[in-house]
């Protein structure tokens, strides 16, 4: 006689990357007796339909969340707040309400005013992805040996929370518990500032063509072409990051704002710091500090974080 | 009957990993009669010699380019003056010296008052690498499917120049001409810069535990442990390219200088740009950058540059 799963309908609401995942692990790993799905786009609903993901499709938000002891909104961050006010009424009480975003303080100012009484509002963020979007990029070991991080506001539920922990490990996640705003500058170090990064100097790549158009073809102008042909040397990885989702980005940005204008502070002075080491010829100040740096891959590598795939080719 | 090799006897001044890859790929694609080694490192040497990479290893750098018909420096560029001057009296006429650096311009300007008459010197560059440094890092199919670029000066003999090519077809990759100049221009975008800022964002992250140490534990700092930790977000993929040889970086930074500035320049401005977006909530600004940085990676990924491996973890 096997289990009964964890939890006995499961609503995941947006199809996008993160959403098919949790589709696809929550069924690998049994965690669900039914799987109710909805997305705001007809497009996504009937695409992640055709490819089975889910046991019940929903047009309607509040049908997808009807009798769900768990609702996950897998929605940018920017929507959280309105599907909270969406389900509202149609929560029954006792039910769990989780998210996956990249930001834990602007989600919970956002859902928690919705929330019913006994309903527990317990977010979450797993820390994976890639950088493909919808219902066709999930797949069920997304999640496996990753950090899933919750951060309960003050006076959670310690049942629900345990009940989603117990969720996220089922699917190969280690769980953390923190506070949102000790989350929220986590990530803005980890995630947010090196995509930031990331979205920039593909810009700053992608503006040498304009140039091109602009001025003489007998200038010693670079080419995106070229920027593209010769982006082994370390541009692509850069390239791998900033194809991630817009929309998501967009929203982690403008809602982890101060933390993001924080770090990217610091980095702006360490950056200029060593753009005046180059300007000097100061030799001995960027090897030192390339062999510090050295060691944090060490580090990262000892972790298991560096990947599961071992990437071998960088470039010079 | 087998073909004659290319080459009599090549000599690789400087056996880390493009050094030793050069060897291993020399060897499996039977393109010299012989392969000597020479390394300013007695350690790295003998390394070498127990591994078998070169037919011979010499101590004395004379004694590795003696009747040599391709001298191959692949030492960080800032070793490249003083191997040319060291080789200077051995070499024979008609030898090809060439070498593997990442800057062109200065290599040449370090080398070309060293060469005898009727020796040919064909500055070359590789856009090829990882991480790893070291004798014991080198493998032969590094160059495979990759850019080699080949920088002669004016004049020089056009039959030395397409016999390196040959040398670098055989071992896989695809060769091109251009000028120093601009070569140098092209690697500060598409590597030297995306280094840089590799470079600083591990040191930015790194920076977080000195607070730590300096702060009382009440505060809300985040630690480099915590930034190691939740590293699948974004941050590991920049430690991998932070982890690259000290010296090599140093030498690259200064010794291009002018272009690595300028491309530097460039990026802080479209940072600052970036930083007021997020500053005064246009979201409209950051979701059309981010749409135009997408199109870039699929310019990669169709040029056949995105890597060997297809590393499908980034994270968010």
């Amino acid at each position: 006689m096997s289990k009964a799963p964890l939890f006995e309908r499961i609503a995941i609401i947006g199809i996008g990357l993160i959403g098919s995942s949790l589709a696809h692990a929550t069924r690998v790993n049994g965690l669900a007796g039914h799987i109710a799905g909805h997305d705001a786009d007809a497009d996504i609903r009937e695409r992640a339909a055709a490819l089975g993901l889910v046991d019940s499709m929903h047009a309607d938000i509040a049908d997808a969340v009807a009798n769900a002891d768990l609702v996950i909104a897998a929605t940018p961050v920017g929507a959280c707040g309105d599907v909270a006010r969406a389900i509202s009424d149609h929560l029954a009480p006792g039910t769990i309400v989780t998210d996956v975003g990249s930001v834990k303080g602007a989600v919970i100012e956002a859902m928690a005013p919705h929330m019913p009484d006994g309903v527990h509002l317990v977010p979450g963020h797993p820390v994976a992805g890639t950088e493909h979007s919808g219902p066709e990029a999930g797949f069920a070991e997304l999640f496996r040996d990753r950090f899933s991080i919750l951060t309960p506001p003050a006076g959670a539920n310690e049942e629900a929370v345990a009940r989603l922990a117990e969720f996220w490990r089922a699917m190969g996640s280690d769980v953390e518990i923190m506070d949102a705003e000790h989350h929220d500058r986590v990530l803005a170090i980890t995630s947010h500032l090196p995509h930031l990064i990331a979205f920039t100097i593909v810009e700053t790549a992608s503006e040498l063509e304009t140039e091109l158009e602009a001025k003489s073809r007998d200038d010693d102008v670079v080419t995106t072409r070229e920027v593209i042909k010769y982006s082994a040397g370390g541009f692509r990885d850069f390239t791998r990051i900033a194809a991630s989702d817009p929309t998501m980005w967009r929203d982690v940005f403008l809602l982890n704002k101060d933390a993001v204008l924080e770090m990217l502070g610091r980095f702006t002075e360490d950056l200029t710091a060593m753009q005046r080491a180059i300007r000097h010829d100061d030799g001995d100040a960027l090897f030192e500090l390339f062999t510090r740096t050295r060691n944090v891959r060490r580090g990262v590598i000892e972790a298991g974080q560096a990947g599961r795939f071992q990437y071998t080719e960088n470039g010079d």
